[in-house]
Parts: structure tokens; C-alpha cells; sequence
């Protein structure tokens, strides 16, 4: 038979150090750039696994981290699994509260951080008894002023680390290597518990030819945060492939993005939509040279197909979109064409590239529609439900597991159609989605539509409930300044682009709508203002 | 924590169904071309698969095929193992007693056949009695003549089959799912398993941008023989990733290859060097295009690196070494530069390429030299050992299984120099190493460099016992026709290229060099004949 080796993660720092000792991590940080090659890189994450074990960290112990993209953040990385323990990167933009809700319940031991950390951790120091060190991840060569204690410098720790330190060589590959908690609608975060075996799959996922074909050629920018899905995973595949990686630092901004690129020659960079939207604006002031690049990265939401349209027509830089979310890894779908669609004109191209694309290889999904499993026709919508080995089987000791993982699948809360060829497009979120007469009106869709209209600013449709049809969809627009339409003019701009019974029953003029602090719609918040508009004016909520 | 999603080879087939339904499969048949999108493939398989059930295979019964390349052998390769059994690939070129030996020793339950093998099995059916079962894969509509018995029509067990079978989905990833047999140097052919969690790993080790970037686009056609270790697992990855396949089908030659490359387009394409020098002879007739080759992968046994400069400057084909064994699924290195050796003069990249190259991630190596692990300097040599997820772990029922697999590595029996960058050369087998006062010498150097010769027709280079040293070189060498050349000006020629102690300490003119039926050295009995010749004249092999 063959050998049972495990699939585990020392080997693919082991693999940098050896085959790619010369290839370098570069990393900007508020004193410049740093250049480390993963010779060092290997060595200094064997000190500081070799140091943390000193400090008390054990086999299955949880190292939280709070740092941006930088190589000690790419150390520690390796540092922690490697060493039996597990990484818990924790999303720095939380509250406090919630930052010290997922210390706690994720029960890390010790925590590495980036120095403008500290203020927040100071400020819930108190409610998160279990941490037992705090190891400050600074450029200088003393520790800033804090009263979080006991308090250790990150390269005091490098320096005094074992640079022979042998990694464990019998970590099973199902034992837990990184953590990360995801937002919930409602609630505290959710944790997600990733394996030796699944970052090693993932990993190998994202150096597919029809994947994202990470390879020892790229320089590769990660702008997605370290704190966010494991940088969507390129870190751990980087090291693995030798790839040279560009690690943006701290408070980046568009321009400083851009010189990276330029300078560094990047080839390929991974980010949300709001990431490029923000790097589009700055190059469009045209002095910059970005011709290394060989592809864009983009997922966590739908990019706009303009913006696709711009980089690729503009720019000569080809976008990928891809799908997942922390529960998967993320990589679950990335939109490549097929060979026989390249024939296709470029509108028709640019329409598939949209959408969010086909499965990787690994993967397995089904959409579950009111009627059973959703037609391949572009158009029948259901949820999406996920299978594979790097998808996750629940959350970390949480009750809300069972809502979401279901016979063995993984439920992922995202309305979707899948076309004949199998690109998959998400269409709305169940929650948000309209039940029709058993029918699903897809939000998004209206609203997309109503955006396009040059008088609207923004539009978000929502659900009402109604006596018949059990809900009915219901529009809130904002017009842009000076600009006026009504309501009917509104619905006979619509009326040639969706069937009569989509059409909401009734739009409403806002002067804003309710947003979260990362700018998405708060549906729910405006669900409950629609109905109370509703009641008091015309008792239309009521479906009357 | 991450769903314990079992790496198995139903989904493969699965997918290259559901996402490139309308991709084709391409064989050649004695009666023309054969297409099959993987819709039809797919149903086909089922419909195998549930006929061999009604044959009476069951989960984990042995399956043999003796067939070429083409579809029916391609619905065997995931027919057999889907449903749970285990799919024999038998080399066809064996002499009856071995094909019979393995066949017994595998415990086959049914044979898959071409019908051009019919006379083999007839002429060992009394020592088979194990097959309960004789299917013919033949593209005529009646079975031929035959006293095999009971024998199937391939293709009335497709048209009876169900083409609604559904594969079990409890197979457990560790389970075997195929078995291929390798020459012994000595003794009967010795088995090995593969598991589906082997091939479903390898399978996305040929996909990685930096190993042969196995894609959607390509048309792949391999040319190593599907009895060879998988076709190197390009069918298997091929349907996974929706590749065209191209199947040359049965007793080919380089002009047919050509020809289905310029017709069918193919990108890519995988063989022995042997298949490449006969290629290149008929290319440099000079009447095809072959510009649609992306790459050739060339494995097996080191390609000259004539042919590889031959492939690049004069037809624009990348040559793509790469190493591996039946023993190892076989990818284990591939040779392609890093991105900074791409600065090189030509003659220095192709140095480097005509190496074996760099282990592809999943795969560790060790090589072990007399002294413990040899220095990567390009120089020393060692045995290379192996371990991974899809290197073997044992010889199937085989007391040589302790001579290989050895403290959980398997030692390949080939002697290897590694230089600073981690590329991988063999420069031996073990077995014809010359070891020479704790010192190793290399008979492959040798004899290339006596080949180089200008009177010397071929070379082989043995070991002869020596009382002082241990071993000492002996060259035998045969001279091209009415070429003359004196030993000391063989040596002559030598000494600038080697270490004084490399050189022989005789060089014998023979009229010819015992070979094996594939035209490799007879070493064994070489080194027998020459003690005899040296013992007779002078005594030398005793070291006197």
C-alpha cells in the first residue's frame, strides 16, 4: 500500500528553507522595508517555537495573534502548528468586547501583537484572565509603555530562541492548527477550527493551473489580512511554492499598494472589491507602472463588473473572481474561463467572469432549492451547500453549529443559480431573499437594477410579509442630490427586466439607508422601518 | 473542525462530468478516431461499473486490464475503483509467464482485454484459473475467436449496464484502488497498491503551476503506456481537471503521434525518451506543425540533453524532465527553473534542466551517502530515499518489501548528486555504483563521457572486486565499425574529465555489450564475463 505520511505542516516550511533558501518574504513596515529570505524566515520560526514552548505553550494550546501582514505574523504562522500548538488570528477591527469575547472562548494562552494593538488590549486586559503572556511584535528595539503584563519583546524572543529546534514529526494531520472567528448576524463570532490536513489541501488547491496557480514565479501581495481567513491561505502555499511574497504592513493605503507593485514587481495580489475599487481611483491618475501583474485576486463579495471591465480593458490586468468564506478556507469557486469560452465576445466573457465561477477540484456542492436541488439553468435559485476537506464540519463549541451544518454539509447562507456550464453566481443571502408564492426574488438583483437607474444613489429591497403570497418584495431608494423620479417611473424602468410578479409593491424614498460599519446594508434594521412605514400609511405590510 | 471529507476518486469523475460535460475524450482505434465528451464517458463508467458488479466483483476484488491507451481502458480506470474494487494495469510487452505470475499473485478476478492479447491469455489460460472472467475490449461488433472462456463483449456489458449506478460513498480514502507491477532486477515482478487517497493527491500534484500545470486547456495526450505506473496519472488528473485526452491507442508510431498532435492540437504530451528520439527522427523530416505542444514531460530514464536542445531550438517545445517510479505514482521531481535562473546563458539552463529537478510539494527525500546525509553540492553522492502520501510503503505480498522500504523511507536504488539549488541528477543505480576506498564512482559518467568518443561505438562501465580498494572501474568498450583507438588513448581522453582515481584500471574492446530485451546494459552478466577475460590475462581482478 502507501505510506501513511501525514498531511501536516512542517513540511512545507521545510520545503521553503531547502528549495528556496535565497527567495525572499519583503515586508513594509513603519520604518521601511524589511527583506528576509526563508532561509531566515525558517530559522527565526523555529526560535520563536522553540521560545513560545519556554513560555508554556503545549500541544493544542491556542496563540492568539493581532497584527497585520508582516513577516513575523508569516513566522508565526508556521511557528505556532508546526510546533503542535494552534494559530488564533483574531480580526483587529473588532470591538473590544468582541475581541475579548473570542480570547476568551477560544481560551489563548498567549498573544502576539502588533504595537497599536495595545491600546485595545489594555482596555479589556481585565476580562481576559487566561492570557498568560503578551509578546509585542515591534520594529524598535524596546517595548513601548503598557500596562498589559507580562509583557515580552517579539525579537528578545527570536534571539533567544533555539535555532536548531526540531519540529514534532508526530502531529497527526486531523489535529487543529489555526482558529479564526467570523462575524454572525446576530450574536457573538463563530469559530472555525482549521486542521494540518485542510491548510495542507488548501493549500495545494490554490497552486492549481485552473486555480490560482500560485507558483515559485509570483511575487505575491496578499492585501487581504492576515486576520481574515488566513490571508485566504496564500502565506502557507507561498512559503510551500517558494514564492516571493510581499507582506503590505500596517494602515496600507491605495498609493502605498501601488508602489509595492511597482517596485517589488508583484504578480499577483489578493483582495475585497473595495480594496481594488480604492487602487482603481489611484491609478487612474496614471503614474504608475503595474504591468507585473498577472492577475487580481478578488472575493469576500461580488466585485462590479465595471470595475472588472476597467482593470482588464484598461489596465491589461486580468481579474479573478473567487468565492469562500471562513468556513471553507476559503477557496471554494474561482471564476476562470473554460477553453471554449475564450471564443466568446468580451461582453458575453466579461458576464461568466462575473459570476463567481466553477468548484476547484476538491470540492463538492449542491443547491438546495425550495423544490429539492436547483436546474443548472442560470436561473432556478437555492442555498448553497459545501462538502470537502477544507470546509468545516461546525463551529467551535457553539450551539449555532447546527444551523448551519447539516447531514454533512455545510449550509452557507448564500442564495446562488448555477449556469449550464457550472459557474456558480451568488444571487442574494437566504435571510434576505424574498419567498414569493414559492417563489425567490433575488434582492440583489432589484437593487442592481434600480442602481442603474441614473436618478437613484443607492436602493435596498427587502421583504414584507403578505397574507397571500407570504412575502412580497418592497424597494427603499435614495436619490442622488438634485435628482428626482417616482415611484412609477422607478417600476417601468424595471418593468423590461423581470417578470411582473418581481416587481416590488412598493418603493420607498429614504434620505439614507441603515449601514454596518463595513458599509453593508442593515436589512434587518430596515426590514423593521419598511413595515412601520407601511402600517402607518397604507396597511400594505399586512398584504391588504 | 474540518469535515473528515475522505480523499476518494468517485468525485473525480463526478466533476469532469458535472463541469465539462462537453469536453472530449479522443482515442484511436484500428478503425479511425474514436470522441466521447465526459458526459457520455461518465455514463459509460457507470454502466462498467454496474456490469462488473453483475460479474461478481465485489469491494476490493482485483480487476486486471491488458489494454493501450484508450477510452475503454480510461472508463476501466475509474469503473473499477469508484465501485470499491481495484483496477490491475498489466504490462502487455511481459513474457506470458510473468503476465500469468501477476495475475495469480494479484488474485485478478476479471480481465479487461485488447484483442490483440487474446493469443497471450490463451497460451497461459491453465495457469490462470483465479480469472472467472475474460472481457474484450474490441471495436467490432462480435467477439473474435477465441478459447478463452467465459469471455464478455466490452461493449454489450456497457449497453446492459445501469446507467444510473451510483458509486458507493463509503469508500474509506486508504482503501486500494489500483496495483501495477514492476521488473525485478532479479526474481518475478513485485506489486504495488495505490490508494484512492494517493491518487487523489497526485492527481493535484500534476495540476500545480510549478510541476506540469495539468489544466483544463490543455489537450493532454500520453504517450506512456497505461500500464505504466497510471499513464503517470495524467488520465486520472486529466478527467479530474476536465482535460481533453488524446489516447494514441494501439501500436503507434512517431508518425501517427505526430499526426494526432497536429490534428487533435495537443499541448501536452507525456512519455519515455525513446518515444521523443523516435518523434524527433520523424520531425526532422520536416513536413508537420507541432506548435500547438506547450510541453512534453519526459520521465522514465534520463533524457539526452541533445534531444532536449533539439526540442527547444529548433521546434520552440519546452522538454520537461521529470523522475519518479511505479513505486512512487511516480511524480517526484520535476525539473523546470526557478524564476532567477531564468537569467542564465542557454547552455547553463539546459544543464540544469537535463537534471532531474526539484521533489514537487507533498514529497519528502533523504539522500544517504556512505558518510550519512550527502552535502547538496552537486557532487556527492548518495541512494535517494522517498516518503510521502503517494510513495509506496511496502511491495504488495513480497518478502522484498524489508530490502526497500526501509525506517519509513523507501530507497529507490538510484544514486543521486543534489547541487546547491535542491535539484536532483541521478548519476546511478546502487547496484552499478563503483566503490572505491569509502569512495563513490559513478559507471553512468564514465560511460557517457567514453562515448563521447569519437571511435567509441558504446560503453559500459562495471565494478571489479579489488583487494586494496574494494571495487575498481572496468570499462568495456565497443567500437563503431572500422574505428580503432588504443586503450591508453582512451584513458588519454579521460584523464582531463576525472579524478586520477576515477579512471578505469582497464578498458577491454568487446564486439558487444550483453543488453536486456529494452536494450539496457546486462550489467550482471557483464561484470561475470569480464572477471573471467581479466582473470585469464593477468590477474587484476584479485587487485594484484
Amino acid at each position: 500500500m502507501m505510506m501513511d505520511s501525514p498531511l501536516t505542516m512542517p513540511q512545507m516550511i521545510k520545503r521553503a528553507e531547502m528549495l528556496f533558501s535565497k527567495k525572499e518574504v519583503i515586508s513594509r513596515t513603519d520604518k521601511g522595508i524589511s527583506r528576509l529570505t526563508y532561509r531566515e524566515i525558517a530559522e527565526r520560526t523555529r526560535r520563536l517555537a522553540s521560545s513560545l514552548e519556554k513560555l508554556g505553550v503545549r500541544r493544542g494550546d491556542k496563540v492568539g495573534t493581532l497584527a497585520w501582514n508582516h513577516h513575523r505574523h508569516l513566522e508565526a504562522y508556521f511557528a505556532i502548528p508546526c510546533s503542535g500548538a494552534v494559530i488564533h488570528t483574531i480580526n483587529i477591527r473588532l470591538a473590544p468586547q468582541q475581541i475579548s469575547y473570542i480570547i476568551n472562548h477560544a481560551e489563548d494562552k498567549v498573544l502576539l501583537l502588533d504595537p497599536d494593538i495595545i491600546p485595545i488590549l489594555e482596555s479589556c486586559r481585565d476580562e481576559i484572565q487566561g492570557v498568560k503572556a503578551f509578546i509585542i511584535m515591534t520594529d524598535e528595539d524596546t517595548l513601548p509603555e503598557t500596562t498589559l503584563s507580562p509583557v515580552y519583546h517579539y525579537e528578545k524572543l527570536i534571539a533567544d530562541g533555539d535555532p536548531d529546534y526540531v519540529y514534532p514529526d508526530d502531529i497527526p494531520e486531523q489535529a487543529p492548527a489555526g482558529m479564526c472567528y467570523t462575524s454572525a448576524t446576530t450574536g457573538n463570532p463563530k469559530g472555525v477550527v482549521y486542521t494540518h490536513r485542510s491548510i495542507f489541501l488548501h493549500s495545494l488547491a490554490l497552486g492549481l493551473a485552473d486555480s490560482v496557480a500560485l507558483s515559485e514565479r509570483d511575487v505575491a501581495m496578499p492585501v487581504v489580512p492576515m486576520f481574515h481567513v488566513n490571508a485566504w491561505g496564500m502565506p502557507f502555499a507561498g512559503a510551500w511554492f517558494g514564492t516571493t511574497q510581499v507582506l503590505p504592513g500596517p494602515n496600507f493605503t491605495p498609493k502605498i499598494l501601488i508602489e509595492l507593485i511597482e517596485q517589488e514587481k508583484v504578480t499577483f495580489s489578493a483582495g475585497v472589491p473595495t480594496i481594488w475599487l480604492g487602487v482603481l481611483k489611484e491609478l487612474e491618475t496614471g503614474k504608475y507602472d503595474v504591468s507585473s501583474l498577472r492577475g487580481i485576486l478578488c472575493g469576500g463579495a461580488p466585485a462590479p463588473k465595471e470595475m472588472i471591465r476597467r482593470y482588464e480593458q484598461k489596465y491589461q490586468i486580468p481579474f479573478i473572481h473567487g468565492y469562500g468564506m471562513t468556513e471553507t478556507s476559503p477557496i471554494v469557486t474561482i471564476s476562470k474561463l473554460k477553453s471554449y469560452q475564450e471564443q466568446l465576445p468580451y461582453e458575453e466573457r466579461l458576464e461568466i467572469r462575473s459570476k463567481q465561477g466553477l468548484i476547484v477540484p476538491g470540492i463538492e456542492m449542491k443547491v438546495v432549492s425550495a423544490k429539492g436541488e436547483a436546474a443548472w439553468d442560470g436561473r432556478e435559485m437555492g442555498e448553497l451547500a459545501l462538502r470537502g476537506p477544507w470546509i468545516a464540519s461546525e463551529y467551535y463549541q457553539d450551539d449555532r453549529s447546527k444551523e448551519t451544518f447539516k447531514d454533512g454539509w455545510l449550509y452557507t447562507g448564500d442564495v446562488v443559480t448555477v449556469d449550464g456550464e457550472g459557474f456558480l453566481k451568488i444571487v442574494d443571502r437566504t435571510k434576505d431573499i424574498i419567498k414569493s408564492g414559492g417563489e425567490w426574488i433575488s434582492s440583489v438583483d432589484l437593487e442592481n437594477a434600480l442602481m442603474a437607474h441614473e436618478a437613484v444613489f443607492e436602493a435596498a429591497v427587502v421583504a414584507v410579509p403578505h397574507k397571500k403570497w407570504q412575502e412580497r418584495p418592497v424597494a427603499c431608494v435614495v436619490l442622488k442630490e438634485n435628482a428626482s423620479v417616482t415611484e412609477e417611473e422607478l417600476l417601468d424602468f424595471l418593468r423590461p427586466q423581470f417578470a411582473k410578479w418581481w416587481l416590488p409593491d412598493k418603493i420607498l424614498f429614504l434620505n439614507e439607508i441603515p449601514k454596518t460599519s463595513v458599509g453593508k446594508f442593515l436589512k434587518r434594521a430596515l426590514r423593521e422601518e419598511v413595515q412601520k412605514v407601511l402600517e402607518a400609511h397604507e396597511g400594505l405590510a399586512a398584504g391588504e
